[in-house]
């Protein structure tokens, strides 16, 4: 059996890329994980020192520098059972990524899941952003914002989502050459490119 | 009448990206212009004081900045009838860019097209990359290179490429949110993205 298909999206804020991702999901028929489901399953999986213990070392380069770094800072002694609360979250996070990769078709999207399943074939990465004019438009409706608190949530997300990505992967978040496929969701709307990524998924799985 | 349709394409070397616009050109019936053919233009029409100081102001802030720094490099006068070669050449392929997008549809491919046509409606910016073992064994095909000569080859020009337009445009060369659109060659090889582009052209024509 070929391994199953994985649409992994990154996505800037207010760019709709959940909502696409979701869509795809449905179209293809495939499970679909966002960054709370895989927080939530990360949970209820527990957090134990042996469980990370087992699997830091498939964590790659990144990560294990962050973790050097961190265990200097907390005073030069470095230990997998002294891993700081966010890295233990982090491994925990991977494995519900591996796992769900191992067993079934799926969207995910978020939680870096394209470095995490870096090289594994039938593999799709994607990134969706928008110009700063659509994405300001987005969140206003969605949480009923004005103007100045949609750019300052808009700004303060960025400012995480590529934090977040940096840290754990050294690299750059939202660079072209780090997915197969980035798409600006203004140039023909949700709808079409939900088409579009479909399309291409088809293609790929045949 | 609409608009002509342009797509311009910024492209790694050894992406492929030339030879994917090209044949989206072929499929459109719309023109195609490289590099090459643009610098030809432009030697061309000739390149005099009155045409740059007539065009000049068209010119956005990142080449503007570049006219200052330049400007006090070369002792602190700054005149447009002093305009170092290299920009008078971009100023001069910037309007040969713009009087194709006035005139006819088309696909260009470099040249900080998608910048100099920045907020033109029925325009796509496209941007080509590959993973660095299809950029190396493409160039060792192309140009019977080995290993080393064709890894050389790629090195020098990313930096010249990244260089080039960050020098007139102020912008980070291949950033996902710069363009419309960013495409991994490898994913579906170069059938399947003409393929893909093609069919999104044809949406953003209707």
């Amino acid at each position: 059996m070929q391994n199953p298909l994985i649409i992994t999206i990154g996505r800037e804020y207010g760019s709709g890329g959940r909502q696409i991702g979701q869509a795809v999901a449905e179209k293809l028929g495939i499970s679909f994980y966002d960054k709370k489901i895989i927080s939530l399953a990360a949970e209820k999986s527990g957090l134990c020192s042996e469980f990370i213990e087992n699997n830091e070392q498939r964590i790659r380069g990144g990560l294990m520098q962050n973790f050097s770094a961190s265990a200097a800072y907390a005073g030069g002694f470095f230990s997998h059972h002294y891993l700081p609360l966010s890295e233990s979250i982090f491994v925990s996070q991977a494995q519900v990524i591996r796992d769900i990769a191992a067993k079934e078709s799926a969207v995910i999207v978020g939680r870096c899941a394209d470095y995490i399943l870096a090289g594994r074939p039938n593999t799709i990465n994607v990134f969706i952003h928008a110009p700063i004019e659509a994405r300001v438009k987005r969140i206003m409706e969605l949480y009923q914002l004005d103007e100045a608190a949609a750019l300052k949530a808009i700004a303060t997300s960025d400012k995480e989502r590529g934090n977040h990505y940096f840290r754990y992967t050294d690299l750059k978040w939202g660079k072209a050459q780090n997915y197969d496929i980035c798409i600006n969701s203004s140039l023909m709307g949700v709808d079409k490119t939900v088409e579009m990524l479909v399309d291409l998924a088809r293609i790929e799985e045949r």
